[in-house]
């Protein structure tokens, strides 16, 4: 079974990725929607979110755990990995490996004020080849705008320009969503950077690595059960609707409390 | 010394207004930024939450308690009145009292998804006076737009338009802001919506209250200290930043942890 956690409703995008790239496997998520978002929070919480929630998904019975999040993801990916036995996979090692294949010298990366203040792309890029030039964004309004499926209104189109601006000045050659909300906006965002700068999609990518990492571990037993399971630590109507309209199935929540 | 709490930075529109009708008091504000937003959590959540702020706030001396965030007023006022002996005081009542006065028929709310849901304003309104009519709407972008500083971009101008949009068909004479985050949009809203409605700012509203009590309750001992301290769930570098300017003054935050 793997596991898989966010701080909301963004992961989906990578159950979604996975499920396709693995129909047999089993998987667990967990939204923790109670302490979201976790883009405007320390680092202190942030770590100390990801334990509990990485703790519950391995009592769900999880095998394999993936922080679907950037900003756990960036803050708290070394500490799970200090801590648990079970692999651990983070979505920016991958986007960024993929990124440095792709790219011929310059590499955009657009995500949340959290992640991008943290720099953890730049400075994962620039460890592996430090002849490429990044250029960061913060893209605060993406994820609000994206959670009220404001995605195809003129506004939406008018920011995602305003924030792309200077990275279409830059000539970047490659994109990276570092926000795994980011996806549902993926086609806008191809057209206001333009044709020519490949995008790189953390979902799509992490999905590619749990599968290699399954696929080089055959011992990991497959369930062709191919069951999904959803447990939040706080129910919103809205979020049941959101889920099943991105994953185009009725989706059903259980909500459990990991304060205590 | 007066206790003001709300999820995050939106209450400080109400430490504003009560430093300007009662200089001579202190204020000590708690922001529950590690929980925040309020408003897309649960009920039972969000009077969990509520409790705590409130219990923090009394041990650090606090006398009075303002409730000034609309989602914990709208959803655990009663409850705090019950548990605690300390006079409660909520932004929705003041709010509507003031409405109820100046319309003629026709009341229009704005505020988050949660206090829209909870439709509290309509019902307050309708419990004293059935037959004036009341015309709700949700505008959840409005809080990411004001914590970004966006308020004077055109997107933030084109949004308040559309949110508005059917009030203003409605031909609504008054508009109460149902989010404490919403004065710092007064004068665009205003103009968005016509300059012959009336905008009733809960902010102003209860901290008139506050001081109608305080007049009338003479044993409340002023302080000429006029003090005021702000503890936050966590700490962030844009909340010292937006609060430094909306208050017009160096904020230092200190940081606490209810949750132990």
């Amino acid at each position: 079974m793997i596991g898989i956690f966010d701080s909301g409703i963004g992961g989906l995008t990578v159950v979604k990725e996975i499920s396709k790239q693995l129909p047999d496997y089993n998987i667990v998520y967990f939204g923790d929607v109670a302490n979201l978002p976790y883009g405007n929070k320390s680092a202190e919480k942030i770590i100390e979110y990801a334990i509990k929630n990485t703790e519950f998904l391995i009592k769900q019975g999880a095998k394999i755990i993936v922080v679907a999040c950037n900003t756990a993801s960036a803050v708290a990916t070394d500490e799970l990995k200090k801590k648990f036995d079970v692999p651990i996979f983070g979505v920016i090692e991958p986007a960024v490996e993929k990124a440095i294949k792709v790219s011929k010298d310059r590499i955009g990366v657009i995500g949340t004020r959290g992640t991008i203040n943290s720099k953890i792309y730049e400075q994962k890029i620039l460890e592996k080849n430090r002849d490429l030039k990044v250029f960061q964004k913060e893209c605060p309004l993406l994820v609000p705008l994206i959670e009220e499926n404001w995605s195809e209104k003129r506004e939406t189109k008018m920011i995602v320009k305003k924030y792309l601006h200077n990275l279409k000045e830059q000539e970047i050659d490659t994109l990276i969503l570092g926000c795994t909300h980011y996806p549902l906006l993926k086609d806008l965002i191809q057209i206001k950077i333009g044709r020519r700068v490949q995008i790189v999609d953390s979902a799509v990518e992490v999905a590619k690595k749990v599968k290699k990492y399954l696929d080089e571990n055959p011992e990991s037993k497959k369930n062709k059960n191919n069951q999904h399971k959803f447990f939040v630590s706080d129910i919103t109507p809205h979020f049941e609707e959101i889920a099943g309209k991105w994953l185009d199935k009725k989706v059903e929540l259980e909500k459990v409390n990991l304060q205590k």
